[in-house]
């Protein structure tokens, strides 16, 4: 739990207003700023102290051999790891003798916040030096939004009580030092000094540096340019060597007086484009970001987020903390997808280097549908980024044995990068995620031309490789043997039931959308036969089911096996780091929703009673090691009823970060769960599912939130629902002629701009009381943590 | 096949007729010498040419780091290498000008024989030199079968036509250059200079090298004397270094003149005892060895195998290449147990460093059956070798979360080393395996003090480790799920068919012998409890049956799962090395006996039917990748009636290395498959079973042998079992009162001194047919090689 006294709840922002040097690393990782294509860390300006320092460009890493003890076919043999790129965030102050560090002289005050709205860092501090020198620092930073490859920072500092001379040395460096990493398999792996040097330049204007990785051969060139206002006289000075530039800026300040330097910073890089584009590339955003200004950048940045909040906010009334939580949460989830662009969205967006900066099933399980109803083009941008890897899956596929496209379970650039096949290449269910998210873009943008271009493809491949993983049993049963579900604590089984009803999904939209664009199926190799072998596949997929207990098995067999010792596991979590892989396979116990996340995503593959039989069943024995669960459960407990349960995962999926709840938000911020936490609101309070290509909602709030409301964009109209404890009220806030229809609790409505529809939520009764979780995994109290009062 | 011209099929030993350097890592191999306790391999005196140099001790080895691209808890983190220590074979030899090499000047005959009834390789070379000198060269070796830190040469060499000046240095070499070896996981690690050097000491009569090992600090010493014979004036000189001595013998013969050196050899080593000790150990068995002299090594090596093939050999009528095959399987077999004395007997003996020199499960299932008959004091050092790792097993348990002990599924030393768990810690049969051979030992010998000292604890621990596996369903049956058998093409399965009975039958031998010794019961902590849960476990153990099939799946769901594309796999063998893992796992496809084994160890668990109708379905899905399958189908191929397959099976198991079969004996011989051979002819057409501790016998020979006759050993009693087509003679031929109380195809006979028993042989009908095999893995035709005609 943080102290809230340092992090006051407020609606719009993220304060700080102590540093806590021992908390360095996670207020990195929660200040950090992107646009989905560069990301910068919540470095300090002056660089120290830092804990772990990160500049990071989408895509941009450098290849390690992955070792094996004892190594296997079609392992892979090279891994990929996140850049710590040329750091451009650096701005040194001296005062009269003494450098401006806070461990030294005396910090008066030193506050940091972070605005959802404006998507500026800004950061106060006032000090004195060891000289005794009283000054005020205002730094305000931001990474553009509307131009993917800029960054600015204003840095304003100022005399308070005597006069002082100032340096300012504002710097690109490359190759900083890392510090050493642990052995927790969560993190990154640590590269040295991993650019080499290719060219740098320095004009009156501004200093590139370009360097390219040493193995994955990637050039990437870092420029800055500054803009300056001084009282008096002001000397600027540059300097420049392989691996840093540094302009000087030195002045006299009176007391009162400040010096105003604004830095521009732009990055370029490429696998495939030659030195001197990448350099031009670079100047030229330079030049354009000079032409705005900070000023026209901080104007342009403010409208961006206008536009997003209007169609995607979130309204929490009464839970000041929670509201405050899924706003941060939405923020970094635009964030990291706003200016992907055909790049990978990794599971720590730029923030960090966690799991090596690699995009894993969070993107298209967890991220996607959030975007899809915010910012659906930046959805579509992830899913052409799979399409554009299409044929390296493909290859991956051969290598296998098997047809269509295996895409990586965890990879920066398309290639495999898992080092335990287990739970790598054996969580085949990736693929129908992808598939999923293909077909929820679709429901909720009706981009047909995008099925033609793009989604068909995907859903083709997808659909080829689960026809070569399953097969019909003597009775004719579809099944699917040996792999694994979303549950890491129980791999290579049989018939998973999440897989085999995403696999049959997966098939049944390959065929459908085959059939509606026949020449472009018959282009991808598509004929009837194999469109008929798909939905018979799909028909007879085998779901196993235990009579005798009333639930489904999570895998054939799963609810035969011993239960988890949870009494002995108290204290030993993440249970991973505790007990061996086999003692979890082979036990009751769960990492993460699994059937439950069956039964939200193939919700009509279950009635209502299994539901409820199954999530009671699975609760207690969900330990939530993986932060893809609590938003999960969050939706299930909902739908079955328990509101409160509900209420306390969807605070546990948006407090994640802001509580550190996995103690490793140090390495990035977990962008699934941030956006579950938008998941956990709208699908579980809201009810919001998407039906055979209709929009679904099911209100109902928990006993102690007032009110909830929220924006989602369908058909290209801006749907607000505004949620009240006995009523819900639809409305369409486009042009006058926009109208969407949807379903509430099953009656079908149509909405028209200005006339908006108000309806009683139905009264929701869970069939069995409120279940357990293992002793000492219990979400926290969402209620018994509000501080709205 | 190997050209049996160059290779004469001769019953009593293994000669090679001319030198093919194509194949000299084989023939290293297969003319390697050990007694269990040191190991040479079958590298020329001279050193050159060689394939891979090969001197090895018993558990000498080095540690090296087990790298994982993902590390999971409880991973060994060292493993453990075989190390090429100190070479003391070396023998190089000047004659004027031109150095001994058969590369050079004109090679007129080669020859190198095995002969196993005196335990010698020699060798006869006919050259003429680059310079013109025709010379012959004699070289006799031996490892000493009773004094075993002792090896010895016998090298004499003879001017023919002209005279020359012979120049003989006779070498220890430490550090020798190692080839580089291939990716194939079957083979071992390359180290680099493992041994560093820490005295040396020559003195007129003897030189000692003292090296250790970097990482496991281990200590030995590698001695050597000379005795000279010439027939003038011949001059010896020795030097010494760090890493290698050298001792000089030069002398001028004329014509018919000949030269003998006899070089005597003494190993020592010890991670517990110092520098001065060894060297002081090693310099007494100089002194012994000096002592008896070349002649008196020789007149002892031929005793020791006089008496171990009166009690061991096992002669085949009607095909003298299985003849020749498995005399030389049971003399490598002997050779690797002889005289280990505590230590591990690895999988490839003291042959080669393949599998890193390890000891699996190879050695209690398949090489201690054998020595159990043969030389039972052997297979008691083993498994006393196994009680003296137990700490460590217990402490492996303790951190999987277990109780008992887990022995390592591979190791020098008793750490696990095993890289990958599926096929290494989740393999927990080895547990059983280890159980099984308690006791079968304690059944062939009635060593009831063994047990006391040694068994009980090992059952009682191996049956704890079981209890805490293993849990009983709401139904009381007791389940192991996620477990891997014996099959490596099918990891981490549920209830194993093997595990589960092989679990049962150690549950209830520690429940039985526990019960016979309480004190030491006591003393271990066991109480009557205990003793029932056991009891009551092993009769609750589930065994899946296919009522549609009417077979046995290997483990649970197995025969549901989809075939192997057998005809896509043609030329893809071994599959482990042409598909992925999780393939292999999801499909019906069996690497080497699992049910079949099953169904030989644990006989009673199976009615005939069952057994006919498992040993046909999984005939048709075995692809022998594995070298641990060939014997266990013969056997069960002989129970069920297809006695011609067994004999093709039989043959297989002998010739794996003669033929070079796995393609890899150049890394070692395959001991378990050696072992095999004479179980494959004893068990097999000799139907030798123990049950409930009383010998039981129902031969039937195939079509093409003739005769089989062997010996075993049985409690102290030496038992010639002598079959002939039509009939079998029992006869005892130890002291006057010896006796032997056995069943001959159900009829309990008593067999005494002096009165043999001869019995009719009870025909055999197979209820179907003769089953296929994957198309491209059915065995050899024993009938269509042999070349007895």
């Amino acid at each position: 739990m943080p102290d809230r006294k340092q992090h006051p709840i407020e609606p719009w922002r993220l304060r700080e207003t102590e540093l806590d040097l021992d908390n360095l690393a996670q207020a990195e990782s929660l200040f950090a700023l992107s646009n989905g294509h560069i990301g910068l860390r919540g470095n300090l300006d002056e660089g120290e102290p830092y804990a772990i320092p990160g500049t990071y460009l989408n895509s941009f890493y450098e290849k390690r051999p992955l070792p094996y003890a004892e190594a296997g076919y079609g392992y892979p043999e090279s891994g990929q790891t996140l850049v710590d790129v040329t750091n451009g965030k650096l701005i040194r102050l001296l005062v009269d003798d003494s450098p401006f560090d806070i461990r030294y002289g005396e910090l008066h005050s030193h506050e940091r916040s972070l605005d959802f709205r404006s998507g500026i860092l800004q950061r106060d501090a006032d000090w004195t030096s060891p000289g005794g020198k009283r000054i005020r620092v205002r730094s305000r930073r931001l990474v553009s939004l509307t131009q993917r490859a800029v960054a600015a920072i204003e840095y304003v500092v100022e005399a308070v009580d005597r006069p002082a001379r100032f340096v300012v040395q504002s710097e690109l460096v490359a190759n900083e030092t890392q510090p050493p990493l642990s052995d927790d398999p969560r993190v990154a792996s640590v590269l040295e000094q991993p650019l080499e040097p290719v060219s740098h330049d320095a004009s009156p204007k501004s200093c590139i540096l370009i360097h390219r990785t040493k193995r994955s051969e990637q050039l990437m060139a870092a420029g800055m340019t500054h803009q300056v206002e001084a009282p008096d006289r002001a000397r600027v000075d540059i300097d420049i060597r392989e691996d840093w530039a540094r302009t000087t800026v030195i002045c006299d300040l009176q007391p009162g007086e400040s010096l105003r330097v604004v830095k521009l910073l732009a990055y370029g890089w490429s696998s495939l484009r030659s030195e001197t584009a990448i350099g031009d590339q670079v100047a030229a955003a330079l030049a354009s970001a000079e032409f705005c200004g900070w000023e026209g950048l901080v104007e342009l940045q403010q409208e961006y987020l206008d536009d997003f909040w209007d169609a995607a906010d979130v309204e929490v009334q009464g839970h000041a903390e929670l509201q405050q939580a899924v706003r941060f949460a939405l923020f970094h989830v635009l964030q990291a997808g706003a200016r992907a662009e055909r790049r990978a969205i990794p599971s720590k967006g730029l923030t960090g280097a966690g799991y090596d900066g690699h995009t894993f099933w969070d993107t298209e399980g967890f991220v996607l549908p959030v975007l899809i109803h915010t910012v659906p083009d930046a959805a579509a941008d992830a899913l052409k980024w799979r399409h554009s890897i299409l044929e390296l899956a493909k290859d991956r596929a051969a290598v296998l044995g098997l047809r269509g496209a295996a895409f990586p379970w965890r990879t920066i650039r398309g290639q495999e990068c898992s080092g335990y096949w287990p739970a790598g290449t054996a969580a085949f269910h990736i693929n129908a995620d992808i598939a999923e998210a293909v077909s929820r873009y679709h429901a909720a943008t009706g981009d047909e031309q995008f099925l033609v271009d793009y989604g068909l493809e995907l859903l083709v491949e997808t659909a080829r490789l689960w026809m070569s993983l399953g097969h019909h049993d003597r009775h004719g049963r579809w099944h699917l043997p040996g792999v694994t579900g979303p549950d890491e604590y129980s791999a290579v089984a049989d018939d998973n039931v999440f897989t085999n009803l995403m696999a049959a999904k997966n098939l049944k939209a390959a065929a459908e959308v085959a059939v509606r664009h026949p020449a472009k199926a018959r282009s991808l190799g598509v004929d009837a036969e194999e469109e008929a072998a798909w939905r018979d596949a799909a028909a007879a997929v085998h779901i196993p089911y235990d009579e005798e207990l009333k639930v489904h098995p999570q895998s054939d067999g799963f609810t035969g096996y011993a239960e988890w010792d949870f009494e002995a596991a108290r204290g030993k979590y993440p249970l991973m780091l505790h007990a061996p892989y086999f003692e979890l396979y082979r036990k009751q116990v769960v990492k993460q929703a699994d059937l439950t996340l069956a039964m939200y995503w193939c919700g009509d593959a279950f009635t209502p009673e299994q539901k409820a039989r199954n999530f009671d069943y699975y609760e207690r024995l969900t330990v939530r090691d993986s932060s893809l669960s609590a938003c999960v459960q969050a939706v299930m407990a909902a739908e079955v009823g328990h509101l409160d349960l509900a209420y306390d995962y969807a605070y546990e999926a948006a407090l994640i970060d802001l509580h550190n709840l996995h103690h490793n938000t140090r390495d990035g911020l977990h962008m699934a769960s941030l956006a579950g936490a938008w998941t956990a609101l709208v699908a579980g309070f809201g009810g919001l599912r998407d039906r055979e290509g209709c929009i679904c909602f099911n209100p109902a709030l928990p006993a102690g939130l007032t009110g909830l409301a929220f924006s989602i964009r369908w058909h290209g109209v801006r749907l607000r629902v505004d949620i009240q404890p006995d009523e819900v009220t639809y409305a369409v806030h486009d042009g006058p002629d926009a109208s969407l229809t949807l379903n509430h609790a099953g009656e079908e409505i149509t909405v028209k701009a200005g006339e908006p529809v108000t309806r009683a939520l139905t009264k929701r009764e869970p069939l069995l009381p409120r279940p357990t979780q293992p002793p000492g995994r219990e979400p926290m109290s969402a209620l018994g943590n509000n501080r709205t009062e």
